[in-house]
């Protein structure tokens, strides 16, 4: 088939949408030559042992036995943030949905909504972020699906996908977490949160915070691969580190004692949330995970992820605690205890917060 | 965790987007209630011998060696429209991209972008279709996500549905159309195109066609199952017949030659596509597949497909060849005889056509 190359300033027509030749060369020109290399009508993978044949309906993959599935939407605005773009973003959040089940990620779904008049340089710009993030951890795009609406109809471009890995570590389950479970974050919170809100329209202010966006795969195996004894993981993605211990605790029946002072936060995020009256602990993380950790192996997991990159922050905020308590109406919440040691209770998020934070 | 329950006549929130407490009780009430029954915190599969536990990043599943993945994302408007809605197409869709690669469906992930102000009980009737759509072909949907965007950023509500499936036939390909095979079309074609595009806004026209949108795991599993050499087999979605019969022209490098007669198709449609001066070739099907099968086999595989309400128009309508024709100008292309004998080509659909058909 002929068709017409795309140049990176056109913009994106409804006719890219609409499944024929146009949709055609949009798919050649800017998916699969970033993705596969140019003409390519294959896929390599397991080191060229397997191969999966491009423009098929679906794609054919040869499966473990175990494996974990997940998906996820991605709207964020502004899609060009400071640390990373939507496409980054797309990667890194199911890579590390997947990543905290103890599965390593090995293929993803790329399924594109774009509204008519989008930039083709902008979208080669996100493309190609989601290359170099996918091969982070090694990841294969194998499909994908692309729609265009017309103007006014969608915000510029939205991304999902959906993974697919291989599970390397069973029983990682927020069912499993119990009494004396050592609570330990992965690093500074709110990043993402704050470079975002900071970015757009209407608040716009010029503040130094970059997006935490990362793909903590290697970060994670690095830990289970040396026997620490994990009970759940979760990144702090929407509701921020308040919705995964709340969430923890009332899915596992348990109180989660914080120490507010042992929180990692940087002070521009602080600032930035004492600025617009945020509640930093519900700021969105992209690159932040919580550990409940089995007593006896804090301090090892803290060393561990203090060697990688990704987690040189880390640091133990609270334990696990009240499961046996007898009074149903004390449990499942998580109590933060204060400079001045007082107590008060951290709630699930609730209303509003940030819209299209991710 | 204590919620307000939803009722249906309320709207969605950006709230229900923020990952917090409004976004738990809309999975809760809405999604999980529909899906798995109330307060269940479990999927059974596998008739109650395997189990998939809710709430967790991604979901755990038992694999079959073979599989296949597929994506697809669906901005139909309008989303409500004779014979679906979107709810139904995105199951039917995805459960006949894996179909189509001889791939019992298994699991499906379901990704909500919704518009803020959209109607409780519009979503709780699409989730309800999902529900019916999801039992006829057997598929679980195992994991899921939700987002909310802010009015006017989107249109109503988009759904993304990834799947995986059990490739229980091989080397179903496009890459193995070979010279002689018989092309044969599941019934008539254009239906769900014509009755999608007659209920959007500004044109609403009152013409009795109903969309085909269906399953056709069944159907298809039926034609495979007895044996018949099935080369190709692909839905005819955006784009419709046109873009699939190019599409194998161009990935195999073979023509196909069409009996414009023997194409199954409605009077209703036929004068729809008249008066608007649309090619009803290029018209979406979301209940049609086109087979590829080897000489020999055509008669049977029209029988099979007949005897199930799917397949009751089943035709006969073309030949593939001039494989190895020397000249290439020649190949990779589409040729429609027409009631005269007149031969005519026909092209990939190009240019506008019909946004938001799935």
């Amino acid at each position: 088939m002929n068709y017409k190359k795309l140049n990176g300033d056109e913009k994106i027509l409804l006719s890219h949408g609409g499944g024929g030749r146009e949709t055609a060369a949009l798919i050649k020109d800017i998916l699969f030559a970033e993705f596969y290399g140019p003409d390519s009508n294959i896929i390599n993978y397991d080191n060229g042992q397997n191969q999966i044949k491009l423009l098929e309906d679906a794609a054919i993959l040869d499966s473990p036995k175990k494996i974990a599935f997940t998906t996820d939407s991605f709207t964020v605005s502004p899609i060009f943030f400071k640390g990373g773009d939507i496409g980054k973003l797309s990667v890194a959040g199911t890579v590390n949905d997947l990543s905290v089940m103890g599965a390593k990620p090995l293929f993803l779904s790329l399924g594109l909504i774009i509204e008519e008049g989008f930039l083709i340089e902008d979208l080669k710009r996100i493309i190609n972020s989601v290359v170099q993030e996918a091969k982070k951890s090694g990841v294969k795009i194998v499909t994908g699906d692309t729609k265009v609406v017309p103007v006014g109809k969608a915000d510029g471009i939205f991304i999902n996908t959906s993974g697919i890995g291989k599970v390397l570590y069973e029983n990682i389950s927020v069912y499993n977490i119990t009494d004396g479970d050592v609570v330990i974050v992965s690093g500074d919170i709110g990043d993402h949160g704050s470079a975002v809100m900071s970015q757009r329209d209407g608040i716009d202010m010029d503040v130094a915070i970059e997006s935490d966006c990362a793909s903590l795969w290697d970060m994670i195996e690095l830990v289970l691969r040396q026997g620490c004894r994990v009970n759940a993981i979760r990144d702090a993605t929407r509701g921020g580190l308040a919705a995964v211990l709340n969430e923890w605790a009332s899915a596992a029946g348990i109180n989660i004692h914080i120490e507010e002072n042992d929180i990692p936060i940087k002070d521009s995020v602080k600032g930035f949330c004492e600025f617009l009256g945020f509640e930093p602990y519900q700021l969105a993380c992209e690159g932040r995970v919580v550990f409940a950790v089995k007593p006896g192996y804090a301090n090892r997991v803290i060393e561990i992820l203090r060697s990688h990159p990704s987690g040189k922050n880390a640091k133990v905020i609270g334990i696990v605690g009240d499961k046996n308590r007898g009074d149903s109406r004390f449990k499942g919440k998580v109590i933060l205890r204060g400079i001045y040691g007082v107590d008060r209770l951290l709630d699930y998020p609730s209303g509003e917060l940030l819209p299209r934070i991710c």
